[in-house]
């Protein structure tokens, strides 16, 4: 990026997303779109889908974790540096259903030597609260933009 | 089942898992296979497909996580009350990568009450650790056979 | 409490942890004080004791976990109902050492059902973060003020 | 320790475990004994002492944590490297009360790069389960034999 002045943290970030997007066949088949996404921040959307739900209607939990998963990659890696999952926990709340419209927000709550916290809430578009993540995750040597 | 003589342990947790297999689209869907299951315990397999992966070949940890949380559902779940995920921790290991074969073994670890804790591996087939989860569950009132 | 108006909600937090405060000698005996009390969310302060730590004086992980899970059973227990912890992940930051004032922030997360979720940030007092746990509870039908 | 037979991993295992119980005060001030420590493995003991309880003679979850962590504090640190908790998560399965023996037994399930993941059941002398904790390790440059 030689001879452009110095991105702002918001317009990297975005420059990060679009990057990684650019790349992720798996979101964009469980119809996963990123909603918004800032330093350290990142929103993601997807719909229940009848093949994301078992005969009675339910959302398998794994596709829960999915969203909520890949708003905190989105948030994680907004600084320029490629930032891994070391591991999440997830706690379930309220069990979706096929056709709810789902959002997870991602946003960071710490960051210490090359390692970060992120508290990730995934929500029913009427607001109730379908689960609640967090997720750690380790900075890499690598950089997103090269 | 009245007239029935009483189903062995492993009897049930057979019987329960192909109740569950037989409204689980999701599981299908995403190619996941039950490879064996018994009383508290159950294992799943899946090869990384392309749309797991991003550019690069790399599997998405979300769906590590999914077949990790379908031997742990179908663990849990062989004992003929209707049991549901109330949270799951994992730590991924290593990259799970496109064309990757991984196997998830769920076995239980503790019951107490309502409360059940099952430790899952995912494994790929030359035996490398892909990831760890454990995962929380509660019995509900309800029940599988019914 | 007949006769008498209802508590506001800061008011009930507060006698909840007057109550518990009375009968907690573990949190005395280590020195733990309560700083702030309201509705979802506590404070409490320790200083790290030559007995809390080895002989390099690096804090043991275990009492740092003890402040933070005081705070979060403040924190879970000021609606009046009797709360208990199922269980708590921490992630520690960095290493406390002996003579080090520390302070655990509990802010609730999310209540569902009989469930909370409940955040504390640990520390030292010139602001560095020493660990981050998430505390979850479940309700009981008891009542603290009886 | 140039000039001696190189240790089995065994006596490697107890002579790790000696170096860091001679600068444990916080585990001796606790009353926490070590039972037992091999390759990965360590057992610890406690009495719930009255300090450690409520009123009503229940055990703070914290100190059942404290006797979980330092049994995963020994057995991640028998191979002579150092190795410090980056986190743990504790399931409380049912509350101990004051007066009863535990013992935490930690059982290393994983390693992989610097990271390692155990184990550590806590249980009641009459085998009944309190707590159930995974500990997140990672292994630093130091040697604790030096």
């Amino acid at each position: 990026m030689r001879g452009h002045p110095p991105l702002t943290p918001d317009e990297l970030a975005r420059a990060c997303a679009e990057a990684m997007a650019a790349t992720d066949l798996a979101s964009r088949e469980m119809g996963i779109e990123l909603q918004a996404v800032g330093p350290g921040r990142a929103t993601t959307r997807m719909r229940v889908a009848a093949t994301m739900a078992n005969g009675h209607g339910m959302c398998h939990g794994g596709f829960v974790f999915l969203l909520a998963d890949t708003a905190f990659a989105y948030a994680c890696n907004t600084y320029g540096d490629v930032t891994v999952a070391s591991g999440c926990d997830i706690v379930f709340a309220v069990t979706a259903h096929e056709g709810d419209e789902l959002t997870a927000e991602a946003v960071e709550r710490a960051r210490f030597g090359r390692n970060g916290i992120y508290d990730v809430s995934v929500r029913r578009s009427d607001g109730e609260l379908i689960a609640e993540m967090r997720g750690r995750s380790r900075t890499t040597a690598g950089k997103i933009l090269s």
